[in-house]
């Protein structure tokens, strides 16, 4: 995965309890246009308030990103560490600190092994190149227990234009946030501005779409950086080229999502939750959301029970307006439940088989009005709680 | 467990898959002042209508209890069930059909058993007695491990009142909400408007400060009739012994809430989430309701880990408002983390075994303001998976 423009590399420095890489570096050629979103907890790591800061800029040249440590609650040294660390790596790079942005993920409340970074960051310049990125993607990783990266190749007028983006998270994530790390990169040109417009719009279809466990970091960051070496002439948002990258953009976000819910922790059973029919946008959402949060439905889904009546219990709290009695929920194409009553064995045992394939998508027709919405989620199993008990011992 | 003024009764019917009572009746020698409280489910079990409609009185004289069937989700056949079992019974009963309240737990989107129920009819009033309410306790289990009953002898003016109450659920509970089903006898005389303020007022102090899994039923159910057999003068609410009955209700149902949320599915640490110092109400509730209910606080307190940080990342996406830098977590009265940072190894230790204890109080200072509040909760294990992935085969 070679991004024009971008040269990347990672090494273990000794971050992760379970060892393998655990420090990464991705670095511009020139600098880049750059924009983040970044988590909406009032608790925010060091390194997200950092890069909010260097953001302000709309440029960067460099990411710096460990796992093992999410170097948040840790008091000011936090910040201090962020910063000598950012610093070492500019130094070598020669590039000023400011256009180093930091991420981390891992354990909060301990302090970063400061030293153990800065005695890597020389061995993890000296292995930059081109096709460092797969790297990267299995350097950030954590629970996750798959590398996730997105590659699209596309045109911005006539010129040929890569976006790929590489992602880590599959515990700690919920809507209205970014995942916990994803950072994507693009050769074409285009102005900060419209970069950040860019992952703000592709968010409803992406990012913000996922649940796991309804959880949110404190250091949810989504990076977006655009060497503009593919030579397109510079994008500012109203070009039709603005067009076709956000298409992009949106593509390679979406699929790092997907990727994340399917690698959710313990998850067995991977699925959409689909709500059609609802009497407003707000209700869509606010339906789709309140089931794929259901821990009963979670935990129905996991024993590939077709429990319908739970599906129809977390509707009745969501909010959303709708008459139980015209209520339709489908397992695919099986429908279960119709006028808000059951269908019957024989469309539950269909229904199970459509669980048991792993990936289905959970169809409720609210009959209420036109709007529809989503949410993608995983089951909620016995894993799940043995990751979570035990995550730091 | 004697109410003056009232009889109870179970039996097994047949209803519940493993077994054992499942169907119990409670009648008062004459008719009671009578109210309840609801859930708010948009989506509402037929005996929850009914109850609603039949309430509007003020008084009723029987409550007709089954488990194993929610009488939920089942179409319009589920309404004329809950009426002809309340009439079976009437009639036995010499009794209007308005004056039997149903109530129903179990499986939600099955129709109810209904000859099984009229079958046991007879045996059922042939068994009433004035110490039948143990059995009604016993008889509106499902998933629950412990039967729910609390009790209290005091004074309302000169004369003896007595306040008792049973109760079941240990899961879907949550906020906003009833438990799943409670019934609180009294043999004070009191005006039905009394009643319902009682239970309302009593709802923050009680089923409307514990959580286990943030997912709220069809059937959620509290009622409380009073007999008047005591003696006392009628109460209307701005008596002193309006009061002292008022303490007495909020006594039994906060007994009962503290019972379900320690018998919550699975749970292996039960524990209050109590925070102070918040800059409003509202922020104290949310403050406590976010943590309480977060799924990685739960796994933590699973594993017995002192994972203040996920403590602190609740918080901050809970929509209270406070500066990180000034939060303080302890668990008891051992501190473990300060001006948002961690106190450290010692203390940590020292904390974990207050969590082996099994029952703790976590106390979070947000230092923000002068507003306090709770929830009460409990860990999530796998064994809640267990329950819940397999409860209807």
């Amino acid at each position: 995965m070679i991004v024009p423009g971008f040269q990347a590399a990672a090494v273990e420095a000794g971050l992760k309890k379970a060892g393998g890489l655990d420090l990464a570096l991705i670095v511009a050629d020139s600098p880049a246009a750059a924009a983040g979103v970044f988590t909406k907890n009032r608790v925010k790591a060091w390194p997200v308030l950092l890069c909010q800061e260097r953001l302000r800029r709309g440029r960067a040249q460099a990411i710096l990103i460990n796992s093992g440590n999410a170097n948040a609650c840790n008091g000011p040294r936090g910040l201090a560490d962020a910063r000598e660390a950012a610093r070492v790596c500019g130094d070598l790079l020669n590039l000023p600190e400011e256009s180093v942005l930091p991420a981390s993920t891992g354990v909060i409340g301990q302090p970063l092994p400061l030293d153990r970074i800065k005695e890597a960051i020389p061995r993890l310049v000296a292995r930059l190149r081109p096709g460092g990125l797969g790297d990267v993607a299995q350097a950030i990783m954590t629970t996750d227990t798959r590398i996730k990266t997105a590659y699209i190749k596309g045109k911005v007028g006539a010129r040929e234009v890569t976006v790929a983006g590489l992602a880590k998270g599959s515990g700690m994530i919920h809507p209205d946030m970014a995942t916990m790390l994803a950072f994507i990169f693009t050769d074409a040109a285009a102005a900060p501005q419209l970069l950040k417009r860019l992952l703000k719009e592709a968010l409803p279809f992406s990012f913000n779409r996922i649940t796991v466990d309804g959880d949110t970091s404190t250091n949810d960051t989504i990076l977006l950086l655009a060497s503009g070496v593919a030579g397109n002439s510079l994008l500012k948002g109203k070009e039709s080229g603005a067009a076709q990258l956000k298409e992009y953009v949106t593509q390679v976000m979406a699929d790092l999502a997907q990727q994340v819910v399917a690698d959710g922790e313990g998850a067995r059973h991977v699925y959409r939750v689909s709500v059609q029919g609802a009497a407003s946008p707000t209700d869509a959402l606010k339906a789709a959301r309140t089931v794929a949060l259901s821990p009963l439905v979670k935990t129905a889904m996991a024993g590939a029970d077709v429990n319908w009546g739970r599906i129809l219990c977390a509707l009745g709290r969501s909010g959303a307006r709708f008459d139980p009695e015209r209520v339709e929920i489908a397992y695919g194409d099986q429908a279960v439940a119709q006028e808000g009553r059951g269908l019957g064995e024989a469309a539950e045992a269909a229904a199970q088989k459509i669980i048991l394939t792993g990936s289905f998508t959970l169809n409720i027709k609210l009959n209420a009005g036109a709007y529809s919405d989503y949410y993608d989620t995983c089951d909620l199993t016995e894993d799940y709680i043995k990751i979570n008990a035990s995550y730091r011992s």
